[in-house]
């Protein structure tokens, strides 16, 4: 016992691996690829689902990512991946849309903002594409919210 | 114009920040929450989408996560988030379904895996739940992949 417990001391204290190191191991980095403009400006703004009033909003392409967007059509409904910087990663249960009288429910069984990895799903329907900005209907993200991922619907399956 | 060119240059080389600051800076780390069990072994034993053969399989929950499950029901639908950690992040335009005939079009506009953030987005049906395992139907993706997130099907909403 004593042995493990110095193992695991000289562990936390070597020079092999650092605080960052332990952070990110078995973790995964993802990069913004796009940002949200929109005139929610708090959270405490956003609707409680996304069919209740979001306002449309643009999303600014990163340069690097430009060609990524080739075949997106006005008109057409895309998936957007969102990094929800403001939630709280360390929250487990809540009271679904924030209602008390709903029974503290996992994180998992919900569409609670905060959850371990922070990230939106929403489905929307493109507006107008002008070069790096996509005009998109009815988005409940606030303003400067990354953009981690969007993808095209599968009209034909269950997988959206 | 000289002047930003040097403060460019002074921040690249300076002692304050090191490649791993440079790479993370503006970038969030994600976690598995649980990991795939599947038949499927290999990318290339994958079905091009979901709706096309794709078995059933078992999500083991990261032990840290359990009580955020609570909720979740035999029965139900819902929405896992994987990462596609054999996908190449740098492809930015593919042949949709890899085939040849389908003129190259931006990963964005597609499900291709290989996309800058290789984030995977499954609608699945719960067979089962015992303790830490989620038995889920039809899933597409590869044996050993991260779930990075669970979320409940919005059913009133185009927001899934």
């Amino acid at each position: 016992m004593a042995q493990a417990s110095n193992a695991e001391g000289s562990l936390a204290s070597g020079n092999f691996l650092t605080l960052r190191d332990m952070q990110t191991a078995g973790s995964y980095t993802v990069r913004p690829v796009a940002w949200v403009h929109s005139d929610l400006k708090r959270r405490a703004d956003a609707p409680m689902q996304g069919y209740e009033g979001a306002p449309d909003a643009r999303l600014e392409v990163v340069e690097d990512f430009l060609q990524a967007l080739d075949g997106i059509e006005v008109g057409q409904e895309i998936v957007i991946l969102t990094w929800l910087h403001e939630a709280h990663r360390d929250v487990l249960k809540v009271h679904p849309r924030d209602d008390r009288r709903i029974r503290l429910t996992g994180v998992f069984a919900t569409r609670s903002p905060d959850r371990p990895n922070p990230i939106g799903l929403h489905r929307v329907r493109v507006l107008a594409i002008d070069e790096r900005w996509i005009h998109v209907q009815g988005l409940e993200a606030i303003d400067g919210t990354p953009v981690i991922d969007i993808k095209a619907v599968l009209e034909r399956s269950n997988d959206s």
